[in-house]
C-alpha cells in the first residue's frame, strides 16, 4: 500500500482591498467597496470557483499607534471578521470560512456560540483562528491601560481553547432526538455541564448550541515564537506562517512537526501554511513593473511607521537612505516577537537601507512576494511544498479583486495540470477539504 | 398643513421554529431546520416580500433552570442572533434586520464593530436590542457566580450604550476621503478618541469601522420595570413590550411617551410594539382548533417550569388543577420584574387554575395571543394602533414557517386595504421604514 499523495492546500487571504499597504491607491483595486456586501461577495465566490481551501480574515482590534500617519494615509476601517465571515455564508456552498478572533478580549461561552452557530448553517465549513491581542491601544479600547505579558496572554489563550472545546463537546452528537409524539426534544443523558474552573474562567455550561457538524471549527494559530509554537503543536489544526526564504520555512516545519510528538499528534494533522503575496505578469517584465508601481504608492511615513512597530524602535528621526539604528534585544519585545525577528533578520543578512527594508517587508507586511509569470509562481510554489517547507499557502492578493482574478484563472490551473492542487471539491466541510480528521466529543460532568 | 398619518410597524419575531413553547411538537413546524440556513432565508424572504419593518431575534445566554424539564422537553438550542442576522444581510435587499445583545456580558469596543459592520454591508438596515441579563445560569456561563442586581446591571447596560454611541460617532460622516493621487485616505481631523472613563468602562476609541449609514444602529429595548421605562425613554428608539388588555398597553403607552420629555424627546422618535401571537383560521372554529391543539403539545413539566421561573416560586409540587399558592412581593425580584408582574396580574385578576395559567400564558410566552379569522385579527391590530396603545406589533408566528406565511398572506392584505401599513418600502434604511431619524454624530475628542 502506497501513501496517498499530499495534496496542497490553499487560503484566500481576505484583507481590505488587498494585501499590499499601498493597494487602496492602486488603479486596480475597488477601494471605494471595503465596506460593500458585493465586493465580499464577488471574492468569496471567485475564491469558490478556484476551489480554494478557505477564505481568511485578519483582525485587529483598534486603530494602530502612529494614529496621524495611518489615519491619513493607510487603511485603518475593516469590518468585524466574523460578522463578514457569517454574511458570506449563504452566498457560498462549499468553501471554509476562517475568522479571526482574539482570546484576549472576548468571552469564551460568546465565542464557542458564534463559531458553533456558523458551522451548523454552513454546513460544516467555519475555522477560528486563534490569536492574542498585544498592542497597548487593543487594551484601551477593552479597559486596560497595558496590553497583557506575553505568559499571561499565552496562559489566557489556551484556557479559552479548552473551554471553548468543551462547550462545542457539550452535547454527544445523537443528543438531539426530536420525537414529537412523545415530546422528547433532547435526550438530557448526553448534555453535559462542563463545570470549568481555571485560572481565567469560570463556565459552568452546557453551551446552547448543539454539537457542531465539525465537531469543533477547524483551529489555526500563527504564533512563531516558542510559547507560540508549542500551543499550535499542542492545539492548532491549521498554522499561519510568515518566512522570506525556503531554509527559514523548512527549519520551521521540522520544528512544529517535531514539537507535535510531544502532544501525542500525527505530523498531518497540522497544515502549515505560510502567506505569499503574488505579483503575476504575463511576462516577467510585466510583474515587476507591477510591483515597481506598487512600492512607488507606499507613503514614506506609513511604511517607517510600520517599521517602526515591527522593530519596536522609533525610526522617525532616521534618514531614508542611511542603515538601520541599533534595535532593542529579541528578549525585550513583548507582543509581535516573531515579526520583530522576522525583519531584523532580513535587515542584518542583506545590509539594507532603511527605504530598502521599507520596501522589502512593508508591502507584503513581511510575507514573501513571488513576482514573475504564473508557471514561474506555481513552480516556486511546489518547491516549497516539495521541500517539505510547508502544507500549502495563504494567497495574499497584492490588490482586490483583480490580483485574486489572476491567480485563479492563471496559477491555479497550472497548479491543478501539476496534479498539485484539486480540481473539484470531494467534501463537504472544511475538515474533507484539510484533511482533518472530525474530533470525537469528550466526556465531560454529567448535568 | 395636516400631520402625516402614523403608520403601522411590523416586526417579524423569529424565534426558534415558532413562538408556541410546543411548535417543535407541532407538524405544521420544520422542526428538524432548526439549524439550517435555508430554513432562515425562507423566513427571511417571506417577511421581506410582506414588507415587514424588520426580522427580530431575541436571545439567552444559558440553558434555563430546571435543566431537565427543559431538555428533554423544550427547545434549548438557538442561534446566535447576530451571526445568523448578518447570514441573512446578503439574501435580503430592505428589510431591518434587529439582534439581540446583552449589555452585560460582552464588550462595547466588539459589539460597535460588529454592528458598525452589519450596518455598513446591508446598507443601514441594523437594530440592536438592548438587554441585560438576569439569570444566575447565564452569570455562571461567565465567570460569576451571581447576576448582577438590578440596579448595576442597568447602569452598566446605561453607560455600555453611551460608549458604543461614542464610538459609531467617532469618526464624522465625511471622515473618510480616498484621494489616490495624493496619498490621503482618510482626514484625521474627522475621526476622534472618545476617551470615555465610566464607573464600568474605560474606552479610548476611535471605533475601527467608520461612522455606519444609518449613523448608529436603530437601538431597541424592551424592559417595563420603571428604571426599564426610564433607560428607554431616553435611549430607545423601539421598545418590544408584552400587554394582555388594550388598558394595560395604552397606560403603558402614556407612560413612556410622558417619561421621554424628561429627555427632550420627541414622542414620535420612539415606537411601542408589543408582541402578538396570532393563529389564524379560515373560520374561527378551525382558529380555535388549532390554538388548542397547540396548548395539548406543551408538556406540563416544562409549563409549570416555565410559570416557575415568571413567578419566581417553585410550583413542582402543586396540583395542576388547584389555586396558586402564596407569591413573594414585587420588590424581591431581581430581573425579570416586568415578567412577574405581568403574570401575577394575570393569575390575581381571572383567578386562574394552575393549569389554566400555564396554558395562558405559556403557550405564547407571556404575550397576547388573537385566535380567529384574518379579518378580526387585522380589526384587532387596528383598534390597539388607533387606541393609542402601540405605533406596531411585534409577529410572533406560532409554528414556522406556515405561521409567518400565513400572516403574510392573509392578514397584511387586509391591513393594507385599510391603509395602516405599507405596500412597498419608500426608503432604503431601516430608519426609513420607523420614520427615525438619522443621528447626527456627536462631538467628542479630538485626535
Amino acid at each position: 500500500m502506497t501513501a496517498k499523495p499530499r495534496s496542497m492546500h490553499l487560503g484566500a487571504f481576505l484583507f481590505q482591498v488587498g494585501h499590499h499597504v499601498a493597494a487602496w491607491r492602486s488603479p486596480h483595486s475597488k477601494t471605494e467597496q471595503i465596506f460593500d456586501f458585493d465586493f465580499y461577495k464577488q471574492f468569496a465566490q471567485t475564491a469558490e470557483r478556484a476551489k480554494f481551501d478557505m477564505i481568511f480574515l485578519a483582525d485587529t482590534l483598534a486603530i494602530p499607534r502612529k494614529h496621524d500617519a495611518y489615519l491619513k494615509h493607510a487603511v485603518t476601517i475593516r469590518p468585524e471578521p466574523l460578522t463578514l465571515l457569517s454574511m458570506l455564508t449563504g452566498v457560498t456552498e462549499r468553501i471554509g470560512l476562517a475568522a479571526t478572533v482574539s482570546t484576549t478580549y472576548h468571552e469564551p461561552y460568546n465565542l464557542a456560540r458564534e463559531f458553533a452557530t456558523l458551522d451548523h448553517l454552513s454546513g460544516g465549513r467555519s475555522a477560528w483562528n486563534v490569536v492574542t491581542s498585544s498592542r497597548d491601544e487593543e487594551a484601551r479600547n477593552f479597559s486596560r491601560e497595558k496590553h497583557l505579558d506575553h505568559g499571561p496572554r499565552y496562559a489566557r489563550a489556551r484556557e479559552f481553547v479548552q473551554v471553548a472545546s468543551k462547550l462545542w463537546d457539550s452535547w454527544q452528537d445523537d443528543a438531539v432526538v426530536i420525537d414529537t409524539n412523545t415530546g422528547l426534544y433532547a435526550d438530557p443523558s448526553k448534555v453535559q455541564r462542563i463545570d470549568h474552573k481555571g485560572e481565567f474562567f469560570s463556565v459552568r455550561g452546557p453551551l446552547n448550541v448543539h454539537r457542531p457538524p465539525q465537531g469543533r471549527p477547524v483551529i489555526i494559530q500563527a504564533g512563531s515564537s516558542d510559547t507560540g509554537i508549542s500551543l499550535a503543536a499542542e492545539t492548532a489544526e491549521v498554522v499561519f506562517t510568515a518566512w522570506q526564504t525556503l531554509e527559514e520555512a523548512q527549519s520551521y516545519y521540522r520544528k512544529i512537526k517535531e514539537r507535535m510528538k510531544h502532544f501525542d499528534r500525527a505530523p498531518e494533522s497540522l497544515k502549515v501554511m505560510p502567506g505569499i503575496l503574488p505579483i503575476i505578469g504575463a511576462t516577467e517584465k510585466e510583474a515587476r513593473e507591477k510591483e515597481q508601481h506598487l512600492q512607488e504608492l507606499v507613503v514614506p511615513e506609513v511604511g517607517l511607521a510600520m517599521l517602526s512597530a515591527s522593530l519596536n524602535t522609533d525610526l522617525s528621526g532616521y534618514s531614508l537612505d542611511g542603515p538601520l539604528p541599533d534595535l532593542p534585544q529579541l528578549e525585550d519585545i513583548n507582543g509581535g516577537k516573531s515579526r520583530f525577528k522576522l525583519v531584523s533578520d532580513i535587515a542584518k543578512r542583506d545590509g539594507l537601507t532603511l527605504r530598502q527594508l521599507m520596501y522589502r517587508v512593508t508591502g507584503a507586511r513581511g510575507h514573501r512576494t513571488i513576482t514573475g509569470m504564473p508557471e514561474y509562481i506555481a513552480a516556486e510554489l511546489e518547491s516549497w511544498f516539495e521541500g517539505q517547507a510547508c502544507d500549502g499557502f495563504n494567497i495574499m492578493p497584492p490588490y482586490l479583486p483583480g490580483g485574486l482574478d489572476d491567480f485563479a484563472q492563471t496559477v491555479i490551473p497550472i497548479l491543478q495540470e501539476k496534479g498539485l492542487f484539486r480540481t473539484a471539491y470531494t467534501g463537504s466541510t472544511l475538515r474533507d477539504h484539510l484533511g482533518l480528521e472530525r474530533p470525537a466529543a469528550r466526556q465531560t460532568v454529567q448535568l
